[in-house]
């Protein structure tokens, strides 16, 4: 008999080992659909689940760059045809029986963060750090993906018990939200009647569930670039226009956009790269920065404060600009309903010891776009948060996670199919 | 006999102690104008010498307050109808006979500097410090006037030996270059072939005499306003237009505007006012900020960039703005001509023992749009530097400047019309 | 028989009339004094309700230049000398029965806004429009006075019917959560059982009562100075210190802080007051400012970080500086047990239609500091909020309320009474 | 014969086309070295004329690449060997008569510019396009080598009516003011009598000959980097310390640090790089930043203000710093008895029409380093202008010169060893 429980941490482990940045999960996605495969699931792959339109923030010279490597991890031509440049994937288990279609998300991308090499890291200790420097599942990806993958197969195992269909959403790229777009707007969870998301640990420590976070801040994502005129730095700097100083500039007003007395807000400017040369008047600036926002509607000021500064730089510096949205997330609650029914299986998993109604999640999931897809197609759709002690903050290099939140998490998914398979 | 080198010393001590700003120097000009009629001067006053068109930085509160405080000094009545809320004044000397027109530049406004009580600062000391509290003449421009004074004094005593027309300006408002635009376009002087002027230490110490000062930097003030809209600081913050926060803005921009590589910038935001209480966004924001440039060029480039920042500020933070124009000065060189007489001269003046050829002025005087009006009118023009050791840099509340400079600037004054006078 | 809705509204509009800002309401003082004692009450004044050593932002010469206005406007100078130049009052009414301690507190200062000359305006058009020139009841203060005199009035008239103390808090200086905390700190609530307050308006339109709000922020108010150095700003800029610049860097930066993952934060440079003349490098600074955050954590990490860029900018630009403490407010919560008082009274009151649990007040207010001081003594507190359609927001020239708002207030007190005085 | 004008054009053109950056110079030194050789030159390399402790602005990371680079292009391991790491080169022609030490320095590293591939650009229609992506001499140091070369030729060609001894210095790393200070520091040029440099075109065009440039601006060149802290923009921001956010601060800044009342000032933040990602607070900063001073005096000033901005703004932000320090060079001017020498010989140059006594050069050159070590050893030096028409400014991607400017330049120095070898 398959022991879940270890493959939840076996799988964990490997894919821990290679993490890859949004957009770039080939190796990732080749791991995941051949153990699908394997374990007899159909899976769709690329265009199939993927529209073309709403992708965000996907870098080709990344993309060449990572099927190389996924080349020379030994994944297949064949399977990277299949996936037609566009990495993620969806496994999809058909009962044949009448019944609901339950889809489940999980996201599968790391942070761009260098792992510690400090020797009282775990993942050090027990040799499974990230090989690929740079990149670090810092953001407990890893652990869905492994959670993903052993649902899967526990359901497989099960198939006959259970009736209707499942699909289970590997999704890409959920660093800058920038992956459920594409997927929601494929279509293919436009038939689910339910779907259901949940991160591991965050604001949760070991033995915790929170129900029903709320707080999912809506976000939008941009790339900014200015772009001025170089100049000698010595002999006539009146005669350059100084994208770097532009930037700067814009910085500093961004972060000063006045707090929105409606709820909360963010903003941050997470890359500048500007200038070509010390004795150069600089002429081009890179920004990637996000907003986001308690509401829609506070988003929405947020981003229109940032065009408004760009635009008024532009026209202080005489440089001219571009703004690309590279991501995007909304806000979100869950259905009440559901919310009753994660709350009743958390009271049934052994590890869990203290549930949690509500809390404030404080940052952006896309899985908001995929559930509000969801719920406006007629499903139900619930977020919720399965706690793990953390060895540091999210997106930190000594971040990692205590791997009975893996356990927890199995089992509050077991226990909701239990509940809604009906 | 008249003591011309005590007279210098009285009148500048009287003057001293009542500083009157720019456009204020109502009591100022009263004393000038009723010594030199008492020495038989006929004296021009108001719309005679001063062109409305071109007054720049007048304050109609500070005026009226001024000659309510003018009346309580005893300046009577028909005396500042004459003036008709216009300071300065021209004092005219027709000799009878055939010969040129020689016209002398005096400045007579103060700077809003409280004068420091220090015991050992001589007008301490010796009981002359400013007794208008707030203002000091920390320029000396107390002592121009007595020069120009003095010099009028010892022309009206030499009469019979002289010929031709002496006109002598005693222009208000030099600080902020605000004054000689009204009376150059008045056109009191454009029958003039000599326009001499001069400024006391500054850049030379006792015994010195600088002949033709380069760098009388060309210079643009502005008043700027941004106006936004106020909102609840804690309630509702994002519904204000913080014009405050567009002022701090513009300022950090328009002090990093990019040096010229062809020659001198300087940039001043000199006061800045903003906010109406802690609590309250604030809505509205005045700053007095000046550009300079070594040429007319560098100057526009300067003034450009005010005008770009301002505007991209407005566009940044939702506010409107006006811009008004206060004062203006144009470079200058002097005649070549004038230089060897002024140079002559300085070699006969007991208290020189060093002429300076040029040297860097390194500011702004509207001295220079006198003096390019009068050689626009074919006549020459020429403005020096006469040495005095000073206790501290110009505009600061401990400057006293060494009284024998006041001796080395009468006594060049007399040999350039000995020299000029034929 | 008293017509107490007549009263509230008179009152009011004579308030209005003589608006007062904090520390300086010796003619709002004196005018409730006199009515109090004229209806019979004892009145305590002067250091007998104000701790000294706990007085915020309370400036001399504008107490100065205030008690000479109240003189002018007919207040005598017995009355005057028994504030002991502090202003505020406090009502005792001993009923000789047993019976707990009731306090209320109404706040009486004003906001330094402009009052509209709009024709629309009501103030205009009904002749109750501000005559103090700069100063305007823009915050519904006048109000508050009015509902506190009236319901004075009521419980005298009903004195016989009533057990126990009440003492009815008219404080000064709210606007900048100053002068809550020298009442309290004088220890004169030390002995309630209960203190109620209240705010009209705010959040809540004509007909709502907000039983509980949420989210009064903490605040600390500061008043920051650089002092630099002068220089004249063309000859030779890089001599001064500029303490102007130093202060809008601030500004920005300060804008900048990053927001807190534990809740709201706010920032505000209230006014900005820098720099001597156009031409000087500035050499002074003056900000007024306030920190703000949903809990004293939260306004701590506001606190310390502007205090780490005041002292960054210090170095930056070699200037010095003083931070003073202005003010300071604290977050609270209602006692629970008043909640279900508060909202029972309000299903009486007959122009209230809709009663809201919980609402997020998002902003400061020193009741807090009151309320607090009341819990630490084994008393209860709390602060509900009356509603009352307004014409334009809070702290703005245009701001007036619906009246009806007093009589809901007024009826909300008499209820609180009945309830709690058993 | 050897037909040394079209030596002059072919060899510049063969250096444009592999232009290397400062340090990196490897294939440039080899070719130079090579052609020494071949004509009879004994050619120093490596530690004989470099000193590692004045070594600044050095990358091992380029350095190695570079090495790898040279090899593809065929330079020998012996050659490379040879170098021991460090590029630049020293030919030395002793005449073995008696007669003075003549040095020559001309400097052969390009600018990381990207070359424009506009079809009307010269180098694309005659085919000698920089084919080293990213790199362009774009400064005219392909020319300057050139002019080495063919001087060197000339003198070996002549050497037998010649006398003393020769020095010609292939200087590396001249961008960045980074080359001559190891160069001076090595003692290879204490014995010269003379020292001569040129800058083509740059302030003058075709024709022209400018003497006695002044205004080589005094610079230091610094690397700054802040450290702080990463924390999930979303989650958290408060827990991070925002390293881009205070380099972009310390930008606005620098940008505004006073201008000098002593002379030209310049600041130019010229890359910055920080930043992690878009949804991390910014941990790192890095800034490649230059300052200039027109004296010793002024470009001290400007150091100390910048140190004191990055002081000042890691305690506003709670980040670490580091600067080091790239690179140097100082003001100079030239010996007067050798501007005699260089404006007769001009005035025998065919192709020289206009000869220019001096002119503001606004700019900073390493050779005033090797210039004032000279003098200070009691030799003479100078450096002067061949003009040449360009096609766009210096350290553009369009700019080319008019080849003309080779030969006046090569006129020139036969002209000042004629004039000099006696």
């Amino acid at each position: 008999m398959v022991d879940f429980y270890k493959q939840l941490v076996e799988q964990r482990r490997e894919l821990h080992q290679w993490p890859e940045e949004g957009w770039t999960e080939f190796w990732t996605t080749a791991y995941i659909t051949e153990h699908l495969r394997e374990w007899g699931y159909e899976v769709l792959l690329g265009l199939k689940v993927i529209d073309k339109e709403n992708v965000f923030g996907r870098n080709q010279e990344l993309v060449d760059a990572a099927i190389e490597a996924a080349k020379n991890r030994g994944v297949s031509q064949a399977l990277l045809d299949e996936m037609q440049g566009y990495t993620g994937a969806v496994a999809v288990l058909d009962t044949g029986k009448e019944g609901p279609v339950t889809a489940f998300r999980f996201d599968i991308d790391c942070v761009c963060v260098q792992e510690t090499d400090d020797a009282s890291h775990k993942p050090n200790q027990e040799g499974f750090r990230s090989v690929h420097d740079g990149y670090m599942h810092a953001c407990g990806h890893d652990c869905h993906a492994s959670i993903g993958l052993t649902l899967a197969r526990w359901l497989m195992e099960n198939k006959d018990s259970l009736k209707g269909k499942f699909k289970i959403v590997f999704q890409p790229a959920e660093e800058g939200v920038r992956g459920a777009s594409a997927i929601a707007a494929s279509g293919v969870l436009d038939d689910a009647d339910y779907l259901f998301g949940s991160h591991i640990s965050f604001m949760a420590d070991t033995g915790e569930v929170v129900v029903a976070p709320y707080g999912l801040l809506c976000t939008t994502k941009y790339d900014v670039t200015f772009r001025g005129a170089p100049a000698h730095a010595g002999k006539e700097p009146n005669a350059g226009r100084n994208a770097l100083a532009a930037a700067c500039n814009a910085v500093v007003q961004m972060m000063g956009i006045a707090r929105h007395g409606g709820g909360m807000t963010r903003i941050n400017v997470g890359t500048l790269r500007a200038g070509e040369g010390r004795n150069v008047i600089p002429c081009t600036a890179h920004m990637a920065l996000e907003v986001r926002g308690e509401t829609s509607e506070i988003n929405d000021y947020m981003a229109q404060q940032v065009k408004n500064i760009i635009e008024g730089i532009a026209k202080s510096f005489g440089v001219t600009y571009e703004i690309s949205t590279m991501g995007a997330a909304v806000d979100f609650l869950n259905d009440a309903e559901l919310n009753d029914i994660i709350s009743d299986v958390a009271k049934t998993v052994p590890t869990v010891n203290k549930i949690v109604a509500d809390g404030n999640f404080g940052g952006s999931e896309d899985y908001s776009i995929m559930g509000r897809r969801v719920q406006t197609h007629g499903g139900k759709a619930a977020f919720f948060i399965c706690g793990a002690d953390r060895t540091a903050g999210h997106h930190q290099g000594k971040f990692d996670i205590d791997e009975t939140g893996l356990t927890t998490a199995f089992d509050m998914y077991k226990g909701i199919v239990e509940k809604t398979n009906k």
